[in-house]
């Protein structure tokens, strides 16, 4: 997304992918993509899975994000003439070439799994097949947009589901990686369970709310504290939180703070909350706390902010801190811990001369990097309480029975398997969105989106989403798959 | 910095900022904003100062980055009617505010540290002055985009000092957060020392090299390895690098490259380079080497990538690990390891009624988080051989004089000083590049600011570079700031 000064369109926000440039892409792809031309094989039709290797932050749950924003650049993609004039001055691409992308477009078809799915890691969430050479052009902006969303979708639902339901602001413009990297995770913090932003370009983009308090600076832009406090609650009586900690959080701000709730009071309106933004938040809200009790104040929330994160939240929580609302920032947009998704796009299938599909496989150096070969659907098994219960791969040709019990192969160790019977309820998780490059799916929006992510954080067993040591959740091979898979594992 | 299909301007990238909307700001600031206009302090001046607390990443030196953009941001700040419309719509602005917005340029003056400084924590490395109202408002924009390009900046240049000059190529855009988080990382992974980009758009904007080789996919997608490898450099001779990984690297990768090697020599051509991109490169870039040095193929390098960082790099090295490139990529872009500085925007000092300076100063819980009073310089001394060997901030009106001993104190510790005597040369770091909000300093350029980075590397001693507990530079305030510091400590 662009905070454009020419306006951003509220619940619209992919529109604005479709105005990145196709060079939005590596090098090697647009190489590549010549390469496959002058080689007869551009319009070979292949097939490409979009997974990632392991939970971020040793995890035990990923949420899905960045799909819409993704298809808004597929939809887009188009190369506009100064993108050739570019390509045609570096001196590496020929005529017939250039004219080629002057009128391409995307016309592929994408399946995946709604934004605000709990995915798994080697189970791929994206699908995407077409024209060879397109694929290979839109790999390095999907991923870019896929993998961080996700991230920090992921980032968000752990922070939230510690801080509790609605306590959660996102505060992270000023530290994000870039505008962009604060506009979309603003985007998908929200998803990810956040309350508001402060972020006001990324809020008018998706019409959500964007909220705030007052800096530092507002108090020593003033005489004095009190003075500052007054005119602030004067000002914003409905947004009346004061941040206290500007010269001494015990000594001056909460008494200050306290002087002007019962100023308040005399005029008949009510101060919303305090706000601590440095020392140990666990003593200070607790302190704090027992002042506003003390002053007859129990209505007024402590909001904390400073360095926040999921972890530290936790402990807050354990140590009986008096915390109301939690505003996040650095941590939650950068996806302290684990700032990139392991996620990756790989070739999984190509068809040969004759029209079949060929499958293909990375066997690389170990197992750590290798891939699974065909055209794939992962099917979630839900068990009697609703709870996930294992994905399971296999080739699309072939969906399994799960009336009848089905033999489920660890993705990497042939001896390890499972076999499920008793399934109460199988969801084949990935729908199409785009079929030859037009959008089949209606968009869902942020509200569904949201929804979304609670619906499926509710069957996620609570071991599961523990911060520590989580349970893993099983994904396995289907027959089918499993078969293909340890076939072209033993040659080259 | 935008990747637009409506093409970018080699060497004026910041171009796009000026399109940025003013709404890339936190709420408050609007907010804040307003409250200030209705208490008469909106035109009063102050002054605040960019600087952060540590360096990231645990190291002994920091590379100021971003101001570029930045001030190609307050050049171009302007409200346009949707984004006023927007305001109004939210109903929390009133109709002078928003009248008065519609004509607000940034008329301020800012002094900044050259991009390519190496800069030291709590020194202000940027300085802006002008009305209250205007230097709230730009706050959130300076600090994504400043903080982010320093980070990228400091990483760059700690990777390629471990890899060596003109042997790293950036390769970050799939896992970069956002795609600015890509574009703005590229830039300041170039500034860094990073000798190319696979990032075409960035590459454009930027006006520096797009590097590239070929994937996985690129193998897959012929019916075997030997194949691909031929059309491979058949159609790119003069970039004919071979990814050898894709099934076996030391069975099938490198005996094909191999291969195709002699048939390229019997046309006249020569093989430039094979890439390893998994496995443990240490040994197989050993192996790989042995392998190519008896087929008499000395003169073909052997390119890395795979996770890698300025730590890998550095024990690669000690390995004897036979690399000649490195394609960085995740690691690099995202400041693994610290992917947030610490940089804020603190107010230093404000106008009273009589336009005499008031300083300020936040005093927070502890001493982390509080900040240093007054319009300030920050004074370099170098030694003799021409390195540095401190810095002093001093209050910008009394400019030490270093033909005398100078004593300076330690910002925090009180009985920590040091006299300074026999200084070779002092440097002001901070110079004027905006007067009025108009540009008085002159654009240095990508080339300039890359050689800025490596002089002043070249000025730090080996201990300060070092990637394990580097020797701590000093940064000392001067006896007038001392004075004023210790005295404002004392009150609140």
């Amino acid at each position: 997304m662009i905070p454009k000064a020419d306006g951003g369109r509220v619940d619209m926000e992919n529109e604005d992918m479709k105005r990145l440039s196709p060079l939005l892409t590596d090098y090697y792809q647009l190489t590549m993509m010549q390469g496959y031309h002058s080689s007869g094989l551009n319009a070979r039709q292949a097939c490409f899975d979009i997974f990632f290797r392991r939970h971020p932050f040793n995890g035990g749950f990923t949420i899905a994000a960045g799909l819409d924003d993704a298809i808004g650049f597929l939809e887009g993609l188009r190369f506009s003439e100064e993108d050739l004039d570019y390509l045609q001055q570096s001196g590496n691409f020929n005529p017939e070439f250039l004219e080629y992308l002057a009128g391409m477009r995307f016309t592929g078809d994408v399946w995946a799994a709604p934004e605000g799915t709990v995915v798994f890691p080697l189970a791929p969430f994206v699908r995407i097949s077409g024209s060879l050479d397109q694929l290979q052009l839109v790999e390095s902006a999907l991923l870019n947009i896929i993998n961080f969303q996700t991230l920090v979708a992921t980032k968000s639902a752990r922070i939230c589901q510690e801080a509790g339901e609605g306590n959660v602001m996102e505060f992270g413009l000023r530290r994000a990686q870039g505008f962009d990297g604060a506009m979309s995770a603003t985007r998908a913090a929200y998803i990810g369970g956040c309350a508001a932003t402060s972020n006001v370009a990324a809020a008018r983009a998706l019409g959500i709310p964007a909220r705030g308090t007052h800096a530092h600076a507002w108090v020593t832009a003033f005489s004095d504290e009190l003075a500052a406090f007054r005119k602030f609650v004067e000002l914003y009586p409905a947004n009346a939180v004061l941040l206290v900690d500007t010269y001494d959080t015990l000594n001056s701000g909460v008494p200050n703070a306290i002087k002007v709730a019962h100023e308040m009071e005399s005029r008949g309106e009510k101060l919303i909350g305090v706000r601590l933004d440095s020392g140990d938040l666990a003593f200070l809200s607790m302190e704090t706390r027992r002042m506003l009790d003390e002053a007859g104040l129990e209505y007024v929330d402590i909001m904390c902010s400073s360095e926040l994160d999921e972890h530290i939240i936790h402990d807050l929580r354990i140590q009986g801190a008096k915390i109301n609302a939690y505003g996040v920032g650095t941590r939650l947009v950068t996806a302290d811990g684990d700032p990139s998704l392991t996620g990756v796009y790989k070739m999984a299938a190509i068809m040969d001369e004759q029209g079949q599909w060929r499958m293909t496989m990375k066997k690389a150096e170990g197992l750590k990097k290798s891939t699974l070969p065909g055209v794939k659907q992962v099917y979630r098994l839900y068990d009697r309480k609703g709870e996930m219960v294992a994905d399971m791969m296999e080739l699309e040709d072939f969906p399994p029975d799960f009336t009848q019990p089905v033999r489920g192969v660890h993705p990497v160790i042939d001896s390890a398997y499972k076999v499920y019977e008793d399934v109460a309820r199988v969801e084949p998780m990935l729908a199409p969105v785009m079929k030859g490059g037009q959008v089949v799916a209606p968009r869902p929006g942020m509200a569904a989106i949201r929804a979304r992510v609670k619906s499926q954080m509710a069957c996620l067993h609570p071991t599961m989403r523990r911060l520590l040591n989580p349970h893993e959740y099983k994904v396995s091979l289907g027959p089918k798959l499993y078969e293909l898979t340890k076939k072209m594992r033993g040659t080259i």
